[in-house]
């Protein structure tokens, strides 16, 4: 199987044209007779047009590239399908499919996320730390204290709480897993607490190192600001044995657009899919976010397709949990940020209000 | 001083409201009654609104961000100002306004490339590998050859050639290192062959070593597939004693629309230029591409003040020469791809021909 993208094009673009400039601009790059001594090893890169059909949206092409041409990761394939184009006029990657084996497949996935909790039958339940800068080290440990008894799967870090003086990322861990370990010896019962890694990539994928060394069971990413290069080496080394939590944060200024840039299903299904991530928060429609409900279902079923956890985001309250179920069935993380922390009974009485809708 | 962050708004937004989510959820994340016994700790770290205006493309509102809530880097400053905003709604970053210590700044620049290079007193002059995939690594050399005794510079990887079976990376440095060392041994003159890096990330760096110790004297780096993590570990790492190329690929996905995402001078301008690169290649107004000549001298400007070199790209012809020098005077890469590999007397012809202008 060769590698298939569908751009989107304007209805007054030439679409055919186009497509003819992207086969051969973003493979052999130019195409003349003085290269006629070199053709067969040119045409075995050449990108070749399938198809440009009329959408309600406009024109998609259809391009089917080789896969000698990219390095079974996302980044070379980015720069191949859409590197120098996508400054070359008005143009949205809208699909791509790759064959299964391309680039990595989650470590932990939906399966190995369920194992470790030992939840099998219904939604996971995750929460949010907020607000998300402000809190110390000890700040945390005393919220999760708060909700971990509740009936708690997950927690995570915001994804702006980076590796500050005021909260460093080893400390947090530190001191939530106190609260981690106490639950488990109480109770018997399993929490994630996906820990944000940042930093200069050398310097990411050693504090992740460490991060587990020091007891991380989940680690959450920025891949889009970090790149998806950070993500496949973190989902590619085993010492992260741990499920690595992708953030969809800066997918607006890639995908927001309807003419420029790549869908949300692409970055943070089909991309994130095949990056090795095991569960991908993305935009929700159940709250104020403008994100249309099939878009998400694109998203939730790219990545269930790799046993990517789906952890749909924003708007997810009690209240709209039996119509997260009605799309979702079981297979779903509710990731609850005011949802739990802005609970008027406290957080751990958010936490239960959820737990009592499962 | 603080971190400055311009957004336009389309004319029909409340331009104040979303600037407070903004300043707001952006950084604390919540900020409500229940967290009065916290305020101090939350209030050092929120974003305040400093202006909202009227501008002809729509409204635009100024945010100044605590540096803080930062980690002295690109990625964490990315989803800082515009992580989960970037979904929330019809946004544009134009402008961002940094503290001239935040981040790094080019081991080499302007000023370290012409030292090496020993040219001070006229623009550079930068070739492209043609055609892009396709030709093996003695190819590579084959061509090199024709250019290098021509008067050329520097000469670059395209950024859609990776470490391919065909042309593996090392052995196409390899084979034009011995070129390299020919001419200088020969003539005197350096040239630098930026080579293009890949890989997941830490094989990146890994493989950056490996090329720099087998004789690269630059790297080429698609910054925006890879990520600015990356560039920043390369920028920082003393082994990489080497000028880095930062390639634009992927930009329009990102800054293409007018209403979405960020800026171009912002992205290929100020983010590089505090990200480490030593020079960075950008869309020019010269060919087809639809580039605006301000943005471009936005990024010439913005480049420049950090001592990173310019190198526009697209549409660089010797016959344009005259043009680029009235908007950019000496300090500029002229990076020709077709306008040297195309010339109808042959490639050496094609330095010549710009040579000649200089």
């Amino acid at each position: 199987m060769l590698i298939e993208v569908d751009y989107l094009f304007p209805p007054d673009v030439d679409a055919e044209k186009q497509a003819t400039i992207i086969a051969v601009g973003q493979t052999a790059g130019t195409w003349s007779q003085r290269y006629a001594d070199r053709a067969d090893s040119l045409r075995s890169h050449l990108a070749t047009v399938v198809d440009v059909k009329e959408r309600s949206l406009g024109k998609v092409a259809t391009i089917r590239f080789p896969l000698s041409n990219v390095e079974n990761d996302i980044p070379s394939l980015l720069v191949m399908i859409f590197g120098k184009y996508s400054m070359a006029g008005v143009a949205k990657v809208i699909d791509i499919r790759l064959p299964s084996d391309y680039g990595q497949r989650p470590k932990f996935g939906i399966t190995g996320i369920r194992q470790h909790l030992k939840v099998f039958d219904r939604p996971l339940v995750m929460a949010i730390f907020k607000p998300a800068l402000g809190l110390s080290a000890s700040d945390h440990a005393t919220i999760l204290q708060e909700v971990a008894g509740a009936g708690l799967d997950l927690i995570k870090d915001d994804e702006i709480m980076g590796n500050l003086n005021s909260a460093p990322t080893l400390e947090r861990l530190k001191a939530c897993r106190v609260v981690i370990n106490d639950l488990k010896q109480q109770t018997g019962k399993e929490l994630l607490y996906a820990v944000n890694v940042t930093g200069r990539a050398d310097r990411l994928l050693a504090n992740a190192r460490e991060l587990v060394r020091a007891g991380a069971n989940a680690l959450l990413l920025n891949v889009l600001a970090y790149g998806y290069s950070v993500l496949e080496a973190l989902a590619a080394d085993p010492e992260i044995n741990v499920p690595i939590f992708a953030h969809p944060a800066l997918a607006g200024a890639m995908c927001g657009s309807p003419h420029y840039g790549l869908a949300y299903s692409v970055v943070l299904g089909t991309l994130m899919a095949h990056a090795g991530a095991d569960a991908v928060l993305y935009p929700a429609h159940y709250g104020s976010l403008p994100f249309a409900a099939t878009e998400e279902a694109r998203i939730r079923d790219l990545l269930r397709s790799r046993n990517c956890f789906p952890v749909p985001s924003a708007g997810i309250k009690p209240e709209i949990v039996p119509q997260v179920l009605a799309d979702y069935g079981q297979d779903v993380i509710l990731n609850a940020g005011t949802g739990i922390m802005d609970h008027p009974q406290g957080s751990a009485a958010g936490v239960q209000a959820f737990r009592q809708q499962l």
